[in-house]
């Protein structure tokens, strides 16, 4: 057996995330029974501070207990049925997810493709939903395997104007840029809690508008073993949700005040989330996505005064990763390794076509602090002028550093 | 927002039950990125401890990110195609909950039921698959809605017998009562953690063996995001498994060699798992086991001498649920209230008709212990004597403590 007592790292990756020393230790308090009073009233109350996140009035908004994976298969196991029509619109690896989650559950997916890198214009898809008109149109927020972010405030619009369902994968966003749910019309949203809420991975929180409540309904069953008579009596739907531990029909029973003893709630889960989100709150929403913004700057400033050029474009890139192209002749797991190993530092790789000519530094949650940027880039240089590449070195610290000092004094001149 | 601390409770529930601080604090560790090697080698150990709990030689034993039943899910999913035979022996909630998942993956679902307070004899069930010659017959082990326990050894021969593959729910009784995977010839077997292991729910420890495995290989599809070209040239399989979360052809690859990026672990949540595994089997199966004996002995005397009445006979009681009927004219949740409320001691309701007709109290894991014992029968003394029950007060806790005082000279004179 090795030590399970684990060492203390600098994550700098999309996930998962340092997580607040308050939130860790929210997780040593005793278990409560689910049942309980005291335990019930922190579900009432994670589900009051998931609608603030997710800025919302919907009346559903809890966490699935699973990875953030979870949360977005329950949507779509749930809402989404076999032969309905679903549109996605792809620039990445999460893009596909959603288009694999859906195929499983029957679905004939059409996709639009986008460039890895890039992302559509609204136009684009808006159009393609009045040419489809599918049941249902699933997209990704923020695509943390290509360091973009999709923008989506005029695409539920187009959706209720079809009448299709308009859900968000939020996994990346949530908590570190705005996801306006009410405001931007998506009728259900999936976040993840490993990014920018820094709570640890496990629970997947999501909220649903009533529309997608009344399709819940149509497939409701609730389970034969914890079934009233009245449950039994109700005719049987033929469409019922094809997943029982993904069954939203039933879950939101669970979350409600009917109590239905559907699963165990992972209770030490449910006190990093709820100690999470009122620290989430408790910074404000406003000032947490100022605050991702700055030290993604800082973090851009450094990489691009060292030599390095970043992936994407800033216009559309997602503001909580930064992907960084790698320098020609460079073995980039070589270089993510050095740091691990000498610097505790870790960095991301990414996937597929992209995996060695790309980096991707997170700059999520707890992790998107002043060090924490100075010290990836102290680490970054380190590696590289190991490995012969020729940069300005002490220029990236230099250059963050520089960054910092001049907010600061113009945060004293306002 | 109420206030987040939880009380401490004294819980006597089949489950969630306490935990070992030393679990709790483990979870306050920091976070490790899910490819650091100082997690992945936690991973590793985790894996071979797992084996040693389930009593097995297989090379798959890992978690599932969820609470017990998407454990219970994950195989299911996996293992039983559409339009296969199922032959699930029923005695309790949890056969149905069998029967739910299957019939939702379009299994043809056959079951033999017995009254709920008794088993089967493993001829019956022996006899019924050499007659229907299933695909897959699945069982629970440990029925903690009526506090039965279902001798299975016998069983895996027959399923041998006509190349039926045997499925265990042993999520009440892994950890705390004998679940021998290979000597019973389990091919798949699904613990859980917040009962017997005393870790926190949230994660499903399963095991299966070569000829699940043989299964999965057929049924496997490495999502397209992830897919390397090997994956993508590979022939398409046409009987997928239909969900994505569960899928354990991607998710041992997950937790073999090649580390297939599916999910991002749920990091606290192996923390717990891997730190309850080393404190149970640093214990050792058979002392855990003879301590789960014991509590349940003195809590059977203290009870009994109360002049209160088992619900189960004792040959196939469960050993670490202990049912109770409720008095005539007594409203069972009332006294449930109560105790909690006044003591802070938590027991359980059932479920469906026997809700109202029997508590039950669970002696699992860290909640097994004399103090609880002792404490839970005082409790349940001076509820019952509060809402006007004649009993023979004091005696139960004596009784229990007669018990306690002989094994412990029993021990001595050995």
């Amino acid at each position: 057996m090795t030590n399970h007592l684990s060492p203390k790292r600098t994550i700098m990756t999309p996930g998962p995330v340092e997580v607040d020393p308050v939130v860790l230790r929210a997780m040593s308090a005793p278990i409560l029974g689910q049942f309980d009073p005291a335990f019930t009233n922190m579900m009432n109350d994670t589900m009051h501070m998931l609608r603030s996140l997710f800025q919302t009035k919907n009346r559903w908004a809890f966490p699935i207990d699973g990875t953030s994976r979870s949360g977005i298969e329950s949507v779509l196991a749930s809402v989404v049925s076999r032969g309905e029509t679903v549109l996605i619109p792809v620039y990445g690896r999460f893009g596909y997810l959603l288009q694999e989650i859906c195929e499983r559950y029957g679905a004939n997916v059409v996709t639009i493709e986008q460039p890895q890198g890039t992302v559509f214009s609204q136009t684009t898809i808006i159009d393609e939903i009045y040419r489809i008109r599918p049941h249902v149109v699933a997209i990704v927020h923020g695509e943390t395997s290509t360091g973009c972010m999709q923008p989506i405030d005029q695409i539920g619009q187009a959706c209720l104007n079809v009448d299709a369902l308009f859900i968000v994968d939020a996994v990346a966003t949530i908590g570190g840029t705005e996801v306006n749910v009410d405001e931007w019309q998506i009728d259900a949203c999936i976040g993840g809690t490993q990014k920018c809420l820094s709570v640890p991975s496990g629970m997947a929180p999501i909220t649903y508008n009533e529309r997608i409540e009344s399709v819940l309904q149509k497939r409701k069953k609730i389970e034969r073993g914890i079934a009233t008579d009245d449950d039994l009596q109700t005719p049987q739907q033929n469409n019922i949700i094809p997943s029982n531990y993904f069954d939203l029909s039933q879950l939101q029973e669970y979350w409600g005040p009917r109590r239905l003893n559907h699963h165990t709630e992972a209770t030490s889960m449910l006190y990093a989330l709820h100690t999470g989100l009122t620290m989430v709150l408790n910074e404000g929403l406003e000032d947490r996505f100022e605050r991702h913004r700055t030290h993604e700057a800082a973090l851009i400033a450094g990489i691009r005064a060292l030599g390095l050029t970043l992936f994407v474009q800033e216009d559309y890139k997602l503001p909580v990763v930064t992907c960084v192209n790698v320098p020609e002749g460079i073995d980039a797991d070589q270089v993510r390794a050095f740091m691990l190993e000498h610097f505790g530092v870790e960095i991301a790789s990414s996937f597929g076509s992209l995996h060695g000519k790309i980096w991707r530094i997170g700059t999520m949650g707890a992790s998107c602090r002043k060090e924490n940027v100075l010290f990836v880039l102290a680490a970054l240089e380190a590696a590289l002028t190991y490995y012969g590449v020729n940069l300005s070195r002490g220029n990236g610290v230099q250059a963050a550093l520089t960054y910092y000092e001049n907010q600061a004094s113009n945060k004293e001149r306002v």
